[in-house]
């Protein structure tokens, strides 16, 4: 926890082809975390997509914004065209290696991977690219939120939910995060239980095999390809 | 639940000083509902700012939508600046007469209450403003997700997500709802039993209720105002 008189910079990376929910959830959580300044950087200030089409725009550029105490790298689609993007993993990089948390969701995972940051780390990340973690030297852990050091880790999608609080409470305690869940009501009823490959029926389990098999198998090849790059010895990698 | 066969118009209003989880929540799931055209809609094309500064572009204006097959409300301190805003509460009462579905979350029910839509409905909103919903002649019912004919009401912000994953099966059936849950890894683990009054620490509960006490007491001035002018017999509202 960092005193409360310590003023907070927290920063989200906003890319195109983001996975929304991965920013909007913890959004709702950082923006409400006090005596903090949080904005959200994108490679330029104009908007972008998110991969169904949201438009989201951008506080400022990675350029203009200030050193973070908080990073924030959220995941989608789009994370496979920064894994070779030097100006952002560059920057990553660097508020990373200043920052007293870094928060990964879903595959925020993976840049985080490409930038180098993964190796002897506990981590997890969406289920359809958990098995790729060792190829950056992560410990793959099969947990919602996984907290490493200054690291914190959520699975898939609306698990930054989960993560944003605890993260919340790292910094600020327990009761600021009570508060913000309080204000969110945050006191979730799924109507199913399909949340996670375990629960999901199996016939809703195959169906969302088959349409991630292309986005997975193109994750798979640019993760071999940055590993091989990044000089982490690569393990057989399998397909969940 | 819709024939597969109908292609679906589903529309959300987006408004300056949303709550963006409000939508951002549901955007999740309805931009995942199959053979369906989902679209934001604001009163003009330009970007407004979520209440706490997210910036949010509608993809058209409201006069540009069709008539829609699902409308969803959302709500945040934004809705108070339309409770007496004919054009939107137009559009709201008009595209509510020929919708299949009526999606309410949170404060987003004030709004549908001064259209005129909540007479001798069950309903619910916020915790801040549930003690208001008689006075648009509402039926307050206590749940987290409440489904009335054609209406599903979310009570607070996240609940948007169980309605609208209430709202996906009801529209397209329980495996295309669950499908979207494990794409979502909507698994949630709060790290605290804060999402509600009932279960938060009297003293988060106290904090919260005092944070909300100028904007509550502008809502029940309002809300009185208002339902003068439907006509509705107003009984005498205590704040919670």
């Amino acid at each position: 926890m960092i005193p409360h008189g310590a003023h907070l910079q927290i920063g989200s990376l906003l890319f195109e082809g983001i996975d929304q929910i991965d920013l909007t959830g913890p959004f709702e959580v950082l923006s409400r975390i006090p005596n903090a300044t949080y904005r959200i950087y994108g490679k330029t200030a104009a908007p972008v997509r998110d991969l169904k089409g949201l438009r989201l725009t951008p506080d400022a550029s990675l350029a203009d914004a200030p050193p973070l105490d908080v990073l924030h790298v959220p995941g989608g689609y789009g994370q496979e065209a920064l894994m070779d993007d030097a100006e952002v993993l560059g920057w990553i990089r660097r508020q990373a290696a200043g920052a007293c948390s870094i928060f990964s969701v879903c595959t925020g995972a993976l840049i985080c991977g490409a930038a180098g940051l993964l190796k002897g780390r506990r981590a997890t990340t969406h289920w359809s690219a958990f098995h790729l973690l060792p190829l950056f030297g992560a410990i793959p852990v099969d947990e919602r939120v996984v907290v490493d050091g200054a690291w914190i880790f959520a699975a898939g999608v609306t698990a930054g939910i989960d993560g944003a609080l605890r993260l919340a409470a790292e910094l600020r305690g327990d009761e600021v995060a009570q508060a913000i869940q309080l204000h969110m009501v945050y006191a979730p009823e799924p109507p199913f239980n399909s949340g996670t490959p375990e629960t999901a029926p199996a016939v809703i389990l195959e169906q969302a095999r088959r349409s991630v098999r292309a986005i997975t198998a193109q994750r798979e090849q640019t993760a071999q390809r940055v590993a091989a790059k990044l000089g982490i010895a690569v393990p057989a990698a399998g397909a969940e």
